[in-house]
């Protein structure tokens, strides 16, 4: 449903309300408004946020990516719904994919690609919004966890492609980070941008069936040995690597598992409440760091002189400093 | 030496003209003009970057990094009296380490660590600058390679330690990004900082001497595996491993040779040029972006409302986004 239709948009206080009370159509009308490009969505939006910013942060945010064709869809309808059921859990499926606004190919587009799931009162699965900046699509994504968190689901999942710059977003607002991976000869690996492995708390190997499981355990090995390379995680966290088949069901619990080792492990020890804490000054000053860019970037004046200046820089006729300290007078001013 | 010394500053025209006839003298005293806080010192040195840069630019640019102890200042003692010896080249020696003015430990902060080295004529070693910030130092390291290429060194190599976020400031500013290692059970990793090892084009593992060449074969044989489970570079470069013993002077020419082939493939295909404009660009914005950053938290007015504001992004009480924008319109006003 949109918003801005001929039904007039609930105050204020009836979204709150109605979020905290768990009311889905709500809760959904209160994400379009956050994904709204319109002055005063965005102020009723900030309002509904702080409104449920005292009822949030109590879940297990878990960002998961892999490339098209990893079996993504296929797993997280197994995951959660192995969560639901026998973890007795909620679940909210968010999406970072900033390109989705091209490419059309958008992987929580179309919902009927996680039947069940969507079918399942306990689980909440909001469709990619079809535009906008990585910034911008970070921060309404972040903004989201809040609202499902205090519309009740202990469990977030936020899924990306691994192949662009959004895994470092959502990295940031996770407390666990999955990558699915397939097995083979490295070649799938392609697609992988360079880095996002290094940012895995557990690898799993899908499609680890129908004559595959060997390759799979063999993957298995080969990836335990390279991440044993990797020096160990500020909590002392060593990432796992196991194999599934989310097509057939199997694996999947293990996966959960995984995470709830690694929760317990980093709440024994204040990591968990840590990382929340350097996330939310890390969204601070990207948030300051933005509004400044913006401010800067969209000042006309500036725009035909920033072209020339960049030119100026590139072609090695001017330091990057100097045109920096220029350009800024010019703001100022 | 100081400046502002009983030395008379020389002239705009003095510093370039000498740098340009390759005087070592100015050349040291430009850098320290550069590494000054003193606003006239910061002008003058911007004067000479400007009639610097035309001249600059023809040199590969190599990062340098790996933890203390694996033997950094023997390697480059080793691999520049190599390429001045045998490959006819001439080498400046930078360091970035930010935390050196904490440390004292300085990596280049005692040229007699590199004595062959530093009284070869065809070489130049810069000490570490004692203090500043990560930003500041980057900066003044990026307009020292400026001068430095001025004054006719044509191989240029930046250490690092590979502890920090250094590493990611280095590596956007060379052309190639060389990490030594040492064989071993894995633990010496852990001083290493997740990330660094896949911006490496090549690995070198050192100390293959002494009954530990066997060992360092295998930890070869490891890094390669490890090495092709990453994605490829953008250029289509496949890092390489390599071992050596700077210690007894062997395996050193076959580190120039990866350099070698490196420079050839990515020239060949325009992607050591590409490489070179992408930089620059992300140094103009990295400019503005300090340049907005440090115009904004010296702003005094807001220093109390930012550590309230803080407080409450990181207590949950305010979103990090609408904290962002009130502290916007309190800059602004």
């Amino acid at each position: 449903m949109g918003i801005g239709m001929s039904h007039k948009l609930p105050s204020k206080k009836e979204f709150i309300d109605g979020i905290l009370s768990g009311d889905r159509m709500l809760l959904s009308r209160a994400i379009t408004l956050i994904e709204s490009t319109k002055a005063e969505h965005q102020d009723l939006a900030q309002d509904i946020i702080e409104g449920c910013l005292p009822h949030s942060g109590d879940s297990i945010r878990i960002g998961i990516t892999g490339v098209p064709g990893v079996g993504k869809s296929t797993f997280i309808e197994a995951f959660g719904n192995h969560i639901i059921k026998n973890e007795n859990r909620s679940l909210a499926v968010l999406a970072v994919d900033p390109s989705s606004s091209k490419t059309r190919g958008s992987i929580l587009g179309d919902k009927t690609r996680m039947e069940t799931l969507s079918n399942n009162p306990k689980a909440y699965i909001r469709p990619t919004p079809t535009s906008g900046s990585l910034g911008g699509v970070a921060r309404s994504t972040r903004e989201t966890i809040t609202l499902c968190e205090a519309a009740g689901f202990n469990t977030i999942l936020i899924e990306t492609v691994g192949v662009g710059q959004s895994e470092t977003a959502v990295h940031s607002m996770v407390d666990f980070f999955l990558l699915l991976m397939l097995a083979g000869a490295g070649d799938e690996l392609q697609g992988i941008k360079r880095g996002i492995m290094e940012m895995a708390d557990a690898i799993a190997i899908n499609k680890a069936d129908s004559g595959n499981e060997t390759a799979a355990n063999r993957a298995k090995s080969e990836y335990k040995s390279a991440l044993h390379l990797f020096p160990p995680t500020e909590s002392g966290w060593i990432p796992k690597v196991t194999t599934c088949s989310a097509f057939h069901d199997k694996g999947i619990p293990e996966v959960w598992e995984i995470v709830d080792e690694f929760v317990r492990h980093t709440k024994t020890k204040g990591f968990f409440e840590k990382k929340r804490k350097e996330q939310a000054n890390y969204w601070l000053d990207e948030a300051i760091n933005q509004e400044l860019h913006r401010a800067f970037f969209q000042d006309d004046t500036l725009k035909n002189e920033m072209i020339a200046y960049r030119q100026k820089v590139q072609n090695g006729e001017l330091s990057s400093y100097k045109a920096a300290r220029d350009l800024m007078k010019l703001f100022f001013e």
